[in-house]
């Protein structure tokens, strides 16, 4: 079963690989997608936050990745049957340690962590997305206003990264119960949305790149 | 009604001036209680949460402010009637602003704020402890490894202090939902228990003054 997945995905990636799978140079993400901010999803899933924010910015480049070949398959899936264009959008299926490849410095205005997996053992939690082997990877590539938007219902996963990130970035906003309000401005997700079915706090944070 | 109350602290106060309300000369605390750290609890209501981790860490000095006359007058009431003994206790009626009178330059070496009052209204979110300006009295008296903890129930407070705390301090811990686990390092006090009963989280933060 899941080599036929594999094989489904690998032949659609190949179709693709010229539109939704096609990387401009770095440093020529702006000029090739023609807009004016570059947002990465780093662990996009099954791709609903990367097509809804899409959907809901279309001004914004949005640029997911994903290193699971079924997820990214099924996300990739998801775009060509809601026909979207890729003219601003991307799908990569590798891992987040290998964006310096594919972006220049401070190329990167927004990097999002959304609902990323909390690795909860701590003998994993170095593959994490915010482990800081990471944070080194993510600093440079942001813009000098270049944020990192974080939302997740993991406790630990929270905890630990607002003590981490704050190490390498200003925390410039956080919400310990995000969903308490309404935020038309950002996408709820089928799996967030279990969360808040059953209750559960949504935890948020936004951190900006350092000043030297 | 109030002004009996009053009446009463001030008679209760005045009979105290020379032990619990007694205070030693900036830069001598540690040798006047004899005691290794000081901790100071900013209002500190009623006094449980003070009396309670002085008596859970009897090494240790333990400060209490608190600005309102009537609920200070029943924290030193509670002391007196528990028949504990001020040798490392202390109890002010004053305005945390006027911290920097009793301190001397790194005197503290932990500073508590425990359910301080949230002050809702945006208008009097300058009143909070957590107020910039009360950042800056606290800053320069703590000590070079020197903390602030603080626990609240309120998610706009948290959000709010984590903000501006993580300007002027690095932070070292946090947990949006620090009674999931036990601690029975910190005391838990009746007000604290109530949000614990309405399965409210607790939330709680541990900052660190920052290295010049």
């Amino acid at each position: 079963m899941r080599a036929r997945k594999k094989q489904w995905g690998d032949a659609l990636f190949a179709v693709h690989r010229d539109d939704f799978m096609a990387a401009p140079e770095p440093g020529k993400w702006s000029e090739t997608l023609k807009v004016n901010e570059i947002h990465v999803e780093l662990g996009c899933g099954k791709g609903d936050y990367w097509l809804g924010m899409a959907d809901l910015y279309p001004n914004q480049g949005w640029i997911a990745f994903e290193r699971n070949p079924t997820v990214a398959a099924i996300a990739l899936k998801k775009a060509i049957e809601r026909g979207v264009n890729s003219e601003r959008l991307r799908l990569y299926c590798t891992d987040a340690q290998g964006l310096g490849e594919y972006f220049s410095p401070g190329e990167i205005d927004v990097l999002h962590l959304n609902f990323s997996d909390p690795w909860p053992k701590t003998r994993h939690h170095k593959r994490r997305l915010v482990a800081a082997k990471m944070l080194d990877v993510y600093q440079p590539l942001l813009s000098p206003q270049g944020r990192i938007i974080q939302k997740t219902d993991n406790v630990d996963l929270f905890n630990d990264s607002l003590v981490e990130m704050c190490r390498y970035f200003d925390l410039i906003e956080v919400d310990v119960d995000y969903r308490r309000q309404s935020h038309d401005e950002d996408v709820i997700t089928e799996y967030e949305q279990r969360f808040m079915d059953l209750k559960q706090p949504i935890f948020r944070a936004v951190y900006q790149k350092r000043r030297d």
